[in-house]
């Protein structure tokens, strides 16, 4: 088994970033400067057609999608607890997941990039205010799943959902919002940065975990 | 195990059902009349505060996002073949189930509900604009992945995917995307949907496969 992770820092990459570390896995990381275009080069756009991140190459295999991603380290890696093992609690994991997924990480990508939605820069700035709004909404339903972590989102073990926490908290910093206002979460995320395994992935993105700035 | 599937005829929750009766389960269907609002009614908000399809009741169990009940499903009749049961066949089917889910859902719900996104009718008729040419494109990605359906998109076994093919075909029908213009996922929407257990799904919703109006 060969491994390699492409990510970019600070993006969504980090969720199957710090499970491979998680899982203790070797596995080579390469860095995608986004700000430079890379992932628009010939030699990225022949591994992922999308030009985004993260891509795990396997052998000859190559993996997209952060939940198919994180199953496929789940069931490399079952010792490592990156999803509840099986059972009502897996379907939990599962579903809280895919939430994070389809629908707080476009809200974002609607604050982030609202050119991706319209040509229009009328219209943009219409979806990008919408998007701070409902982005903050969904921060605070995932805050209240912060405060029943026991202590993990999944439970006993941190996770991958503890890794993509981590990750839209952070964005809400560029979203206008105080991490200091989600004190469950902003707590799991900092628990979660300070895990020996996970520090080696923070530190490998430079990840500062406070991004807000007061407007 | 008692099990009990909220759903609305033509919505996405057509996944589900479709797999429910591919498994051959013993379940309770019940209609939620999205055009009367019961999405929004007290008792259906008690079950899922989204007010969304589709929710699986499993037990004392509430299941929502169709990956996670489509993994809630495939664990719990493994041997109807809803996924691959494992290897790179699993991945990559799990891969093209969150392509669906997080990239082409959500474009549609965009062409169809652009008042989620912005409270502006001039952006919302952008947006919609927008999102009627990215959903075409989606689609022609999906032709090229049901081109290369052996016979079904995951492999030997019909499955979640080709019942998310079909309800994303049948949506195309309403963004002005005719079916006869992607010939192999209109075919692959026409085995499917012809399938004995798929067929009571079908018939049960009153699903019209072609919905298409030229304009």
């Amino acid at each position: 088994m060969s491994l390699k992770l492409f990510f970019a820092p600070g993006a969504c990459s980090f969720v199957p970033h710090a499970a491979l570390e998680l899982a203790g896995a070797t596995f080579e990381p390469v860095i995608v400067k986004l700000h430079k275009g890379e992932q628009r080069s010939p030699e990225y756009l022949a591994l992922n057609p999308r030009g985004q991140v993260p891509v795990l190459v396997d052998g000859a295999d190559v993996v997209t999608q952060i939940p198919a991603i994180a199953l496929h380290l789940d069931a490399l890696f079952p010792q490592a607890g990156l999803l509840p093992s099986g059972g009502m609690a897996r379907t939990r994991a599962l579903q809280m997941l895919m939430w994070m997924n389809n629908t707080v990480h476009p809200t974002f990508t609607h604050v982030f990039m609202p050119q991706k939605f319209t040509s229009d820069e009328a219209a943009q700035k219409a979806v990008k205010e919408h998007a701070v709004q409902a982005y903050r909404g969904l921060l605070e339903d995932m805050e209240v799943m912060a405060r029943a972590a026991a202590p993990w989102l999944a439970g006993a073990q941190p996770g991958v959902l503890d890794a993509y926490a981590l990750t839209l908290l952070r964005w809400g910093g560029m979203a206008g919002v105080d991490p200091a206002t989600l004190p469950a979460t902003w707590d799991l995320a900092q628990r979660f940065a300070g895990l020996p395994a996970v520090a080696r992935a923070v530190e490998r993105e430079r990840l500062q975990l406070n991004v807000y700035k007061p407007a």
